[in-house]
């Protein structure tokens, strides 16, 4: 069977396949992209875009409260759930299929399975791409085999950012990002949250005291937080029982598996190609799977670092190397920045101070108060937070940078530059933090390392 | 007479002097600080803190309403001043002399002139200077010669930040940063504001689109502004009548004038040393007074650029300098970087496109919606502003940046790095922003210039 030709075929339209499918197209090629489900994948649907939904009004009544002159009252759960599914558009992608129509981009709306080199079925299409086919599958839900957990209908990523309900209690399984982001949006809402966690602390790739900001602002918020344990079994009653490891029981109405994730490989003609399905898609600097000149894989599904912005990144990168330019990642893995917009917020990009010590970098840390400035005076009366640098010593240069503290979101863009265009510290001092803004934490970090 | 022997002398305590006091006294050198009024200086008490304080609950009141979940009702007046007067400490610098004692520095609370060659006297005392005499005396508002304008008895900035009356009318003239920023807050508080400026566009050192987008906030509000005329006559009656010059006539109950600052340069000894008082005091990019090894001046003084953080750099470059290293200033003049408090904030740093075109440098400049990506839906609906980049296409690097749009003030710090530190255009292209924040307006805009 003879199929339609493309110049690209990419499996996946979430945020990484777009953007790839985008560029290309952008730049003159014929790109087919091939989605079963909704245009804009997990992240537009299920997970970024409506968490920070749920989570951005519970984060400025706060900030409101804390600044007096603004009179506010209580969170209206019913107009934050409205905006969410405004956000969502209501899980239908007809607003995101015209950004691909615009580009020229055939759309084919099928799962996408290998089938040999440079050839992918699509339903009952073949399409064979002459440059390269991208595997941009992404990642499922990670359902952990614990007795009766599956039997129990957990709520997943899916659940907890679109249910239109507010369970009265929520058990949370994870203290991840998805579980510390869902225990914050549903506490605010008016469920009564436990938080079960395995590890010693939340968030455990940040920094420790990331870990605990995080734990103080939802035990204020009234999650009860159960670290150092998991559950051992399961069961959906008129409520669902949970068994933790340590011996005791939670109960709730609902129960959110955030485990983590699992790549999308299982179903994708892998196999057709002489790779194993199931696991990641390994890849190297250039995005390529070693081995295949004309074979990408980009976002969640090759196992580098799971965050939209990231996969995006490689979705830019992987169409430059399609473009023929010689590309290779600069930003990757825990290295990445990333923010966690529970209250306080967590955004940290680079080493943690850890993380540097182990990978043999002379490092010293230099830590403030976030708010510890005239412009943090404004932030709010009582908003607390730690500035964190992680400096190289030897090279003169930021290698991590870790803020907790309301409303960081924006402020760790200074950071990133500063990372990953390993700015000197002596860039870093005279570029001055405008007066009464809360980056005079800036200043106070340099001043604090000894400039 | 003999005198007290210091290693420094500084005359004024504003955060100029009193960071350069603090940076000399840290690294252990004994200094005398003189100041004849409040410690902390006018941005303390008369400028950005109490401005900040009248227009932060008002931009976060707009923001509240543009977020939907969040139950928001009017700004509370009342309160809003009550703030302001803590953040002014009731006009007691009391909170702010322990940090001058924590470092051992000794202040005179009295007028300082210089008495001849590294000689200060104040009050009674003299003050001789082993090393340096540094001069932070600012600057005061200037009132030109309208007739009729200094016997009305205008509002300068420091009733304008400080009053505990709401005026029914307030005239502003001049529409420069005090002028806007003072034209939101009165209106939001309540008065009926009319905004006179003589040039065509408001606050014109900024990119013409930010003009247009703070005066359109300010209309929104209900600020009259009216271009292109200034006043001719003002008469202080049962109410104020001011006379412009293109014929037609403004009515007021108070009357802010904003024209500007001259440097407080009259009566503080220069003629003792061979300068001419009343003027500028000029200096090098060392901060240092041409032709004096001992004398400097920081801050407004110097009329460089009138901004206090930046001359709290030139503080700290002034101190170091003092102590012995080599030092020129890097960020300086209208390059420097700043926000202006308004709704929409405007943040801007290095050239605007006419700025960089007259300076001879091959330029363009791309501009987006600050608001137009997934983060910025989040900061609210219908929150507008626009962002644009000046690139030197010779250098590769940014040369220019401005920001409009609501909470911009965060933003401004990663192109302030950008541009001070001349990071590559390939490294701000591999910074990844996350998402979704609003800094993916970096993405965007590098997009947009053809990365």
């Amino acid at each position: 069977m003879r199929g339609r030709e493309f110049d690209a075929v990419v499996l996946g339209a979430g945020p990484p396949g777009e953007v790839c499918a985008g560029r290309l197209a952008e730049r003159g090629l014929e790109v087919a992209i091939v989605e079963p489900r909704l245009v804009g994948g997990e992240c537009s649907f299920y997970a970024c875009m409506p968490s920070k939904a749920l989570l951005r009004p519970i984060e400025l009544t706060h900030e409101s409260h804390r600044v007096p002159g603004v009179t506010v009252g209580e969170l209206d759960a019913h107009a934050v759930l409205e905006r969410r599914d405004q956000v969502i558009g209501n899980l239908d992608d007809s607003g995101q299929v015209p950004w691909l129509e615009d580009r020229g981009i055939v759309l084919v709306r099928a799962r996408g399975r290998l089938d040999g080199e440079r050839r992918v079925r699509a339903g009952d299409d073949v399409l064979v791409a002459r440059r390269a086919v991208v595997v941009a599958t992404g990642s499922t839900p990670l359902v952990p085999p614990i007795p009766g957990l599956a039997e129990a209908r957990p709520w997943t990523n899916i659940e907890a950012t679109t249910s239109r309900e507010v369970p009265g209690r929520l058990v949370i399984l994870g203290g991840g990002v998805v579980g510390v982001e869902m225990a914050q949006a549903w506490s605010a809402l008016g469920s009564g949250v436990t938080l079960v966690h395995r590890g010693e602390r939340l968030i455990e790739r940040e920094e420790p005291f990331a870990s605990e900001h995080v734990a103080q602002g939802l035990r204020e918020a009234g999650v009860e937080i159960r670290l150092g344990t998991s559950a051992a079994k399961v069961e959906r009653g008129d409520e669902i029982t949970i068994e933790l490891d340590d011996g005791t029981t939670v109960v709730g109405d609902e129960v959110l598996a955030a485990f983590g994730r699992r790549p999308t490989t299982d179903e994708i003609g892998l196999e057709t190609v002489g790779l194993e399905p199931g696991g990641h898609l390994r890849v190297d600097e250039g995005l390529r799977v070693p081995g295949f000149e004309w074979l990408y894989a980009i976002g969640d599904v090759n196992g580098r670092v799971l965050l939209t912005h990231m996969g995006k990144y490689q979705g830019r990168l992987a169409a430059d190397a399609i473009l023929g330019e010689s590309v290779a990642l600069r930003s990757d893995g825990v290295l990445s920045p990333s923010v966690i917009f529970t209250d306080p917020q967590v955004g940290s990009v680079g080493y943690t101070l850890a993380g540097a010590r182990e990978a043999g970098l002379e490092v010293r840390a230099v830590d403030v108060d976030t708010g510890g400035n005239a412009g943090g005076s404004f932030v709010g009366r009582g908003a607390a937070g730690t500035s964190r640098l992680v400096v190289d010593e030897r090279a003169g240069v930021v290698v991590g940078a870790t803020f907790t503290g309301p409303e960081i979101q924006e402020a760790l863009h200074a950071a990133t530059i500063a990372v990953v265009g390993k700015v000197p510290l002596d860039d870093l001092w005279h570029a001055v933090p405008s007066f009464p803004t809360r980056s005079e934490l800036w200043l106070k970090l340099l001043e604090a390392y000894g400039l």
